[in-house]
């Protein structure tokens, strides 16, 4: 079974980005603090960590066969400048294809049919590798329709006061997870993962 | 030197208790998921955690010379029915002595001069040990007024989606910490350590 994940970078008050959408510069301190490159399918892109945040970034990509993300991300990154660092394909939920673009290609398939289909759409993709899920409001969707199976998380010691939480507007709190099955400590951040309790 | 650290039991999105002040079954799991007692000061509240737990409440205990409260919490429990269970003094900071009570006794010194009164009269009286801070919003006091020396979180696997946070209303966010400097796994629970920077 596709295996679906989200990660993200938090702050230790539970923030993935500042009020303002900003803050990245404390939250991602990690990815530019050691002197292990990590490459990405970015050539301008190019994380310099600790090695064990390398391993663990290595891990991540080697692992994910496609992501599903949605539409604000892809706008605000305008669409990764036409692939995603993580050099998977992207499933897109949105309303409607963005202008210019074709519903899909090798890069991006957009999916205007709702949260269920494009998390199938991204498995079948994926095949035996992780479905990866990325933006809070579109995490928060998957692990409401009982589709998530595992959260990791990057925590970062800052405290940014404010800002917008891992999963936004979760309407199934409290959720109890398990674990977490995995400490590794970084240099700057403690990544953590934990697994989404199968629904009763 | 005294250090002054405040610690809360905290869900992965960052709340020490859910926006109706409570949320403690899922917070406080951890307080009676394993078969290692600790006893405390009341005869009524014994822990039983793992093994690991039970060692880190024990390291608690035993580091605490003396905590410091806001009056809130003091009037919530009740002055914990006369002594803290850490078996400690505790100074209360309060805009005014509490009917029925003594100014100070040997488990409570109520302060009525602010914060840094509080703290100077903390230190005092745990000598070697540490000064514990409690509720977020006096730890947010402390913080601010560059008082605080650690952070320790308990952080459990639960999302609450709103709620009240570990420093709230943080008027010197964003705030950068060192560490963690200890990353203890529990069994539902991660004890996690951080440093305060010490002031430019």
């Amino acid at each position: 079974m596709t295996k679906v994940t989200t990660g993200a970078t938090m702050s230790l008050d539970g923030y993935i980005a500042d009020a303002s959408h900003g803050g990245f510069e404390y939250l991602f301190q990690w990815y530019e603090n050691g002197d292990v490159e990590t490459p990405t399918a970015d050539p301008e892109l190019t994380f310099r960590t600790s090695a064990t945040s390398a391993r663990h970034l290595r891990a991540l990509t080697e692992r994910t066969g496609a992501l599903v993300v949605g539409r604000r991300l892809f706008d605000i990154t305008s669409g990764w400048g036409g692939r995603h660092p993580l050099d998977v394909p992207v499933v897109v939920v949105t309303h409607s294809v963005p202008e210019g673009w074709a519903p899909e290609n090798d890069s991006f398939v957009f999916v205007t049919d709702g949260i269920e289909s494009a998390i199938a759409r991204a498995k079948a993709i994926a095949g035996d590798k992780e479905v990866g899920v990325n933006g809070g409001t579109i995490a928060a969707q998957v692990v409401e329709a009982g589709l998530l199976d595992e959260v990791h998380v990057d925590l970062v010691p800052v405290l940014l006061g404010s800002g917008i939480p891992l999963f936004a507007d979760l309407k199934i709190a409290p959720l109890q997870l398990d674990g977490p099955f995995s400490v590794v400590e970084g240099d700057g951040v403690t990544h953590l993962a934990y697994r989404v309790r199968p629904a009763a």
